[in-house]
């Protein structure tokens, strides 16, 4: 075996029997089976009660005394009716109304893809992972950095499904830019639910694309009108134009999916010291008014549609203007965002990130910190998750393998048996076995245990450094590479119903023959 | 400015005034200035209350009935003294004597070196770090792994001096092969009370280098043996011999130094599936009853002498039986130890390590996990916070530059502006100002605020792709080489006082014709 993170036949079998269950993703690397992690953790919590109630009380005067333009006229009409003091597109909301939205918010909801072995639970403890969303271009290591094209959008997908610790097929991984927009979310959407069976997303950019993507969602599944409103199949993420600003396209679209009971997760992007204030508290409260004023819409329409909100509060570098990610104050706003947005009863989203431009040590200190400070806000959502570079401005495929080993940590981590305390866990009869100056590996208590008693790596290197540097001394960069490219050329889609999948094909060829969408809003 | 780690004489001010007050670090990069962090943050606890109590009685029925083997006569004979049931080199401790020695021992003690200034506090919410200590080998990128030379070492000195994040001079962080082992320590101490005015470390390695080492503390300080005596000027750190071993030489150190009131960490070295039980709360289990024991011991000898329980529990990768640092496993163990340590009312030492052979980006998510597990626990002393790569065998300049921005952005992530909630961190005023659509940069809340308001990094680059590239495109590890360099081409020893290095002058010559230390232990 000349790669540690390459196929070991010996122990394929450890995520076999599900992987095989789940599709045909086994083989290439040694990956943990598909699972919606649980984390047991108690949240890390920076903000006391009062601190709590003095950044609601700021969200709450944002939303009354400044209040939000709202650029949709339908959605003024809709916040006029329920109340709230419109003047031209400035909306103000009160307390009452807010709270009394949130109150029919659910704090919990599934979403059912057309494999319904993918579905996902969003909210409680559990925590979800999504792969990059949105870049323009990608990277990797051959052809450094370039403008999307479809056939990297692919390449992504694929890595999307082939990894069981990524389970949304989120935005597109890189934006295709080689597909005419007018067409693009039809040939995009096609390839995702061709290439993965895992849970979708449409953008909010426009109706005739949203429309389209719920249908072929539903086409896709094989399933009615009816059946399709019935549950969540797919979602969508909408940002807010800090400060204080709600577009058209994007409150369209999150209406939309509301009134068919398809949850819509609310993202303001607030970077401190540019769209939002410098002190991090001041931009959480900024951020939570824009999402909370957005919520209080969705459910007014349609009480009890599942939404999320979403973090993205970070700061710029002041002596640039460059957006920074996975800094100590980024790591801050996500967990006192986690607070605020437990206090409000309905699940919560953040993101894995980096500023860094390749994928080196830069780039997983600032991911690291930025995935496990998702993971101690109590996120159940996570963005961006593996593959993201340049503060979201690239794509990398070794980045998405290096990724996925952390969010397979992470994984890990949150599994029971790392700190169980039960007798057999205690191990006090192999330690007295053992005695003094002895060794565990040959006891009993260890050979019962040894194949899955640890997190088996799968881009690591733990090798001594003469064994790697003999084996060509490869960085983990390069690995990720390897590994990715064998992940590719070994890639097999999942299964898709004959029928369904026709009836996809025609639904495409036909919204293409009608022009597709509109490519001037 | 060709690389954005470097100086920036805009920003020089920031840590200047703090900076020349506390010797002649600035320059060069535009650090943070010294300062003992101090962890706001609630631990995370994986444990709960029954946990607690089943690891600590594992622990208890290990001392009671199986026993620890004490291969230093005089130790066998005061724990006999004591009350212990002594069988040979077996000694067995029942619950009432390890709680009621555990009762004598401070939950917190200072440490003062030659340098006052850098009194560090050991305990409570306080977390110190420590340079990478004992690595054979170090690495670099243009001369890749080579055996611990006395240049290279005294380059560690140097970064360890110089970066204001490090707070003790701990062991050497390479061996340096090249000085005979019998005055190894005499050129090692001499050089490192030159080049550091920080707390140092004596390696309990034979009476005659730990009884020099504490006279040369003295000697640099100025100070009577009385006033030496008084009080913390340094440490050992000893670890057993895993499992249920303690050594001759360790164990006739730490009691040297608690006789003299000079602190001792005890820490095991207890891999799960090699030393240690196959599973974690097993492994922690032995790892305390084997600290727990010393601690005792040292207790008994000199009630309230200062001491520590490390945590250096990890695990073996079952394919290899190498050693694997900063998994999930080794983040639970850290995070469990914190949780029995806490219960004991001693202070906590953890460390920062990964198994990866260079500075790359699975070095950086392993050690990142290990540093953060370190936060999580409530850790108050960080052992190897910089420098450390394969499994500790190997030392880089690189990776001390690289973990230095970590560490920093530890010391951010603690201090309350991240997480400040008063009225003006709130920015209604700014937010009501500024307005729908408009910029925060240039408003009188940001401007105010901007210069400290963020992280400022030291090895990040955070310029977009273009800039970056036409740069050079300098990877971060390859950023950290140049800083490294730069840092000990302009390096400035700390002040000493004259007198007291002519006598440190004398001291080794002396010690030097009678041979130094014997060798054959």
């Amino acid at each position: 075996m000349s790669d540690p993170g390459l196929t070991d036949a010996g122990r394929r079998k450890r995520g076999g029997g599900r992987a095989a269950m789940m599709g045909r993703s086994a083989g290439v690397i040694d990956q943990m089976p598909w699972r919606i992690p649980v984390n047991p953790d108690r949240p890390t919590e920076p903000l006391d009660g009062d601190g709590v109630a003095r950044i609601h009380q700021t969200a709450m005067r944002i939303l009354r005394e400044i209040g939000i333009e709202i650029l949709n006229p339908e959605a003024v009409a809709i916040l006029k009716q329920a109340g709230c003091l419109v003047s031209g597109t400035n909306v103000r909301f009160d307390e009452d109304f807010i709270m009394e939205m949130l109150g029919d918010a659910p704090a919990e909801f599934t979403m059912t893809p057309r494999n319904p072995a993918r579905e996902v639970v969003i909210g409680g403890r559990h925590m979800v992972f999504v792969n990059v969303s949105s870049p323009p271009n990608s990277w990797d290591i051959e052809r450094g950095k370039r403008s999307g094209d479809f056939e990297t959008f692919k390449d992504f997908m694929k890595l999307t499904q082939y990894f069981n610790c990524i389970h949304i097929a989120g935005g597109y991984p890189v934006e295709p830019i080689d597909i005419h927009p007018s067409v693009r979310h039809l040939d995009c959407l096609y390839e995702k639910l061709i290439l993965t069976d895992k849970v979708c997303h449409a953008y909010s950019l426009g109706a005739e694309r949203v429309e389209d993507v719920m249908e072929m969602v539903r086409i896709a599944a094989g399933l009615s009108h009816a059946e399709f409103d019935a549950r969540p199949r797919m979602y969508t993420n909408i940002n807010s134009v800090s400060p204080l600003k709600h577009d058209y396209p994007m409150l369209d679209g999150a209406m939309r999916l509301a009134r068919r009971g398809q949850p819509v997760v609310v993202t303001p992007f607030t970077l401190a010291g540019a769209m939002a204030p410098v002190t991090m508290s001041g931009a959480v409260a900024l951020s939570l008014a824009e999402a909370l004023s957005a919520v209080a819409l969705l459910q007014y329409i349609n009480p009890g549609c599942p939404v999320a909100i979403g973090t993205f509060t970070s700061n710029v570098d002041m002596k640039s203007g460059a957006p920074a990610f996975g800094t100590p104050e980024y790591m801050r706003a996500t967990q006192m965002t986690g607070q605020m947005v437990r206090s409000y009863g309905v699940p919560m989203r953040a993101s894995g990130v980096c500023a860094s431009n390749i994928p080196d040590g830069q780039a997983m200190w600032e991911t690291s910190n930025s995935l496990w400070s998702a993971v101690q806000s109590g996120t159940n959502i996570v963005y961006h998750a593996a593959g993201w570079l340049e503060g979201g401005l690239i794509a990398s495929t070794e980045k998405f393998v290096m990724d996925c080993e952390v969010l397979q940590m992470i994984q890990r981590y949150f599994e029971q048996a790392t700190f169980a305390t039960g007798e057999e866990d205690l191990a006090f009869d192999a330690i007295k076995e053992v005695g003094a100056g002895g060794h565990f590996f040959g006891c009993a208590h260890t050979q019962a245990r040894y194949q899955e008693a640890f997190y088996q790596p799968i881009a690591s290197d733990w090798r001594n450094y003469e064994a790697w540097a003999a084996d060509g001394g490869i960085w983990t960069s390069e690995r990720a590479n390897r590994i990715a490219k064998q992940i590719l050329a070994e890639f097999e889609p999942p299964e898709i119903d004959h029928n369904a999948r026709e009836e996809l094909n025609r639904f495409v060829a036909r919204r293409k023959q009608e022009g597709g969408a509109p490519t001037d809003f």
